[in-house]
């Protein structure tokens, strides 16, 4: 098959680990007959040094011909203080809604060889397999007014958290699906006994859940899933909520491997294509030092092959040759311990097309 | 000093814990020439059972007049679904708005001896001594419009985040107060990338640090939060947040001891009596069983001590018989590893007395 990729690669080491994984994306077109088109295009800090916006057309329209897209990573303090407010995050928040890229997949999985690294028990975390499902396109991200206002003589900020019945219905329907092709137990996460879009999220999820009498339903306050994912986390299997709880608590759930340089991400909508990124971020300190962990961006090319690509063997081989090239004990400094030999970006990646 | 003292005993295992915490505080005024008057009314599930409001105005007047309010715990299965939506809970949060309560303290401390039953790793968590300030009547929790709508003409629900610039800076003022008594470094948590509000509150921030130079101040996202607390919780001194936040991380943090049946906490105000209630819930499960863990209550009525009458010796005191009965070996059945005996309410009650 012939797909089009966009790379953008944004800034500090997402220049670094795009490339690296371009060169597996390449390996796996050789191995199984397939030719990957790539075309890049700027986001971020970089796309702001160059046209003043994080995220200019040529982008979007970039991203929209194309079959999926790998980001690097945004962001970095050069450009915390820009005059006109503009920021890095606009461009990855923008491309989020400009593909209608509803649904953020965060798969977190321990690779065994690694749990030592998490400040959680041994026998807590080992094989721990979750999947959260974050809403990624409503809530208070996206909601109006989102404004400076005068209330009651005085300065005042208010966002907006809004979800209309389909939005709901649209990522609570992706969760069902998920959970029944893996262990078929979906929790909902929500705030019900506060929020409004929260009592409504929960009406539409009883309502979805008839179309799938197969899987486990819980729902879970939002306040007790932050506790319950440290308590036990292997009693989760699919949590779905919405977007600023996924955000949170999908970044917590990180914590659970110990090692945030491993962890791939997909954001999939139902017509343009998905963008898939590794959770970690531009590490500005490291950057251009060849010292980046590039496998949480090769695994999230894995994922699009999956997801986008619908080439699950393909997919299977690139997380084989992962976990092959950690159980062997290969190493970049985020992840190895005192004493271990550490490789660079290119090292590592040469070791994985070995594996493959 | 005489002081009059609310006791809001509200459902499930909140009565046998504040009839604990009654007899270990008359135990404090026999030892320090005080005198408790206690006057109880209903909050929660038994007020709605009682007057179909679950904060009747009775309930408020009584906190109103007196020096301090102790609350057990609300809610339960039983409310789950009552027929016009109330929920326990809006006593809760109605309390807290009428009191204008804030401020919500929740000190994470670990008692050494306790540290086993952490998920976290020991090294992780020995010693742990933080305390996050969440701001408690704004945000989320209170903003209008909260409701249902119609949105391109199909159903949606809105909530509102709003603040005012005066709600931040008292909470923030406390924030730096608190940090000023402990180790000097406050922790501010936003979503300044993505909420307006978070943009007022972290400009606030900068402000109100101005009367500070002593304290060190940090800015800190909220799902970096959410992972530094599980990846080094040892870094934290005081944290400052807004409500939904707070609410969240709080509950994370709450696991770092391993036990939830121990965390006490403070809600107060510049004005009315604050409220002191422990953080596990009504565990209708066990109620009525004398089997719950008093140690919280008594930790937090320590709290009220300690803020609402400026009894620091007093408060010491009950902290002091808390760690030595723990360190002891004594343990209630949700403290207790296997094998242990296993205390009743009554029975810990009678060995914290022993220990005053
Ligand atoms: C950079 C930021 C706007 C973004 C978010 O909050 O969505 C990030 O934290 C993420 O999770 O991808
Ligand atoms: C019961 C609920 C409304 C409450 C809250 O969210 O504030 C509780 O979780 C708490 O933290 O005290």
């Amino acid at each position: 098959m012939n797909k089009t990729i966009t790379i953008l690669p944004g800034d500090g080491i997402g220049l670094e680990v795009v490339k690296a994984t371009t060169v597996v994306l390449d390996k796996i077109a050789d191995m199984y007959g397939h030719h990957f088109d790539y075309q890049y295009a700027d986001i971020g800090g970089a796309a702001i040094d160059k046209y003043e916006n994080p995220l200019p057309q040529e982008t979007i329209d970039a991203c929209k011909n194309s079959d999926g897209v790998l980001l690097g990573a945004v962001g970095g303090p050069k450009w915390d203080n820009h005059p006109k407010g503009i920021r890095p995050e606009q461009g990855l928040l923008g491309i989020r809604k400009e593909l209608k890229l509803f649904a953020n997949l965060r798969p977190v999985t321990g690779h065994e060889s690694l749990t030592d690294s998490s400040t959680l028990r041994k026998e807590v975390v080992d094989n721990v397999d979750l999947m959260i499902l974050r809403e990624l396109t409503g809530g208070l991200y996206f909601g109006e007014p989102q404004e400076r206002r005068q209330v009651d003589g005085e300065e005042a900020a208010v966002d907006t958290l809004q979800y209309k019945k389909s939005e709901i219905e649209r990522i609570v329907r992706q969760g069902f699906e998920m959970a029944k092709l893996r262990r078929k137990q979906l929790t909902s996460v929500d705030k019900a006994n506060v929020l409004e879009s929260s009592r409504l999220w929960r009406e539409t999820v009883e309502e979805v859940k008839k179309d799938y009498p197969e899987v486990e339903l819980d729902h879970m306050l939002v306040d007790n899933a932050a506790m319950q994912l440290i308590r036990d986390p292997k009693q989760f299997d699919v949590i779905v909520t919405e977007n600023m709880f996924g955000d949170i608590l999908s970044d917590e759930a990180s914590m659970l491997t110990g090692s945030l340089g491993m962890l791939p991400s997909a954001s999939v909508g139902s017509e343009a294509p998905g963008l898939y990124e590794p959770v970690h971020g531009s590490a500005p300190d490291i950057a251009g030092e060849g010292k980046a962990n590039p496998l949480a961006t090769i695994s999230s090319a894995a994922m699009m092959l999956k997801y986008s690509f619908d080439m699950q063997e393909e997919a299977d081989s690139v997380d084989r040759a992962v976990a092959e090239v950690l159980t062997s004990g290969h190493r970049t400094g985020d992840i190895a311990k005192q004493g271990e030999p550490i490789l660079s970006t290119e090292e590592m990646t040469e070791k994985v097309l070995n594996a493959l």
